[in-house]
């Protein structure tokens, strides 16, 4: 009886230790050779079968990112909508917590190689709808419940909200010392405050 | 007579090379020999004399990119105060130009080296501090000219913008389309519009 190998299970250990290369060294310093051998193979071809290059092992990579990120905010907003959901996705992408900073730096790596390639950047261009869409439906329920309005403009507030997690995935790998998790925090509280406390100015 | 040559002329025109290779075909897609070749020089050991590694040129790259900024930023803010420096300032940052669209490119391609370099990261640090004592600067003229005061908190504001422009980087790469020249100018200026009008809620 021939052996049954789970190919989806074996992909996933595969991006799995590619994580791990990245957070420890960076994609640019990761051979397919190196990442082979980081997940046991003895040669470079085994890993090939799944993933053909780079681009499309850093592309699975950041799928598998948003994926799990997109469940991570579907179990934290269980039985929460408006501005406090909002609140718990936005903790679920930015790089506060240590399993959100190994994603961003996924991304970072992701978001370099994009600059050049048309297929990494519609998967990054998917996952920024996706969530652009969320933002929206929460804004929209907030809304309807009294939270806000605080926003004339909810299109505008997502883009500002999306944008300034999107920098908090430079500006805290630039300087995790002043763009803290505290502060990051901080940065998005203050964003949802700002609506939540209606301005009629 | 030996010939004279000027050292940081040389040094400017590989960099000038090396942004057109960056912006065309991504960093890791440029080898030390290709960007020798580009600049006109038969083997790769000229290049070496002025920059031994890729992050010695990707560093000298950055750190012209934001000297050139700055340049402008100074040319663009002469005679402007307050909230109206703020904005001719973020319109020399933000990617809604062909020029800062390159420039955009390069800062990615540093970022993502950046990541496992202290060095790099060190010079990234002080670009944006430089840009954040800039907009501190711009808030507090804003504020005591009765522009404002709009904002209880500058650093927070100040943050949440340098995130916003630098999360542009990202966005306007990956989704052009939708985050176009004019969205992110709208963007920008309703930041400012927000702290102009005073919200006194």
């Amino acid at each position: 009886m021939p052996r049954l190998v789970d190919h989806s299970e074996r992909r996933r250990a595969i991006i799995e230790t590619t994580w791990q290369l990245i957070a420890e060294r960076g994609i640019e310093n990761a051979s397919m050779r190196d990442i082979a051998r980081a997940c046991g193979y003895a040669a470079p071809g085994v890993l090939a079968h799944y993933f053909p290059n780079k681009n499309e092992l850093l592309l699975a990579s950041y799928e598998l990112i948003c994926e799990r990120t997109n469940e991570r905010i579907d179990a934290a907003t269980v039985g929460r909508r408006g501005l406090d959901a909002l609140l718990a996705l936005c903790l679920e992408i930015i790089p506060a917590e240590d399993l959100t900073t190994v994603e961003a730096k996924v991304a970072v790596s992701f978001w370099q190689r994009a600059q050049t390639d048309a297929a990494l950047r519609h998967v990054g261009r998917e996952a920024l709808s996706c969530w652009h869409a969320s933002i929206m439906t929460c804004l929209a329920q907030a809304q309807a419940e009294g939270d806000g309005p605080g926003t004339a403009d909810p299109d505008l507030f997502a883009d500002e909200l999306l944008n300034t997690m999107m920098g908090l995935h430079i500006t805290a790998m630039l300087d995790p010392g002043a763009m803290s998790g505290s502060r990051q925090r901080r940065l998005i509280e203050s964003m949802l405050e700002r609506i939540a406390v209606s301005c009629t100015a």
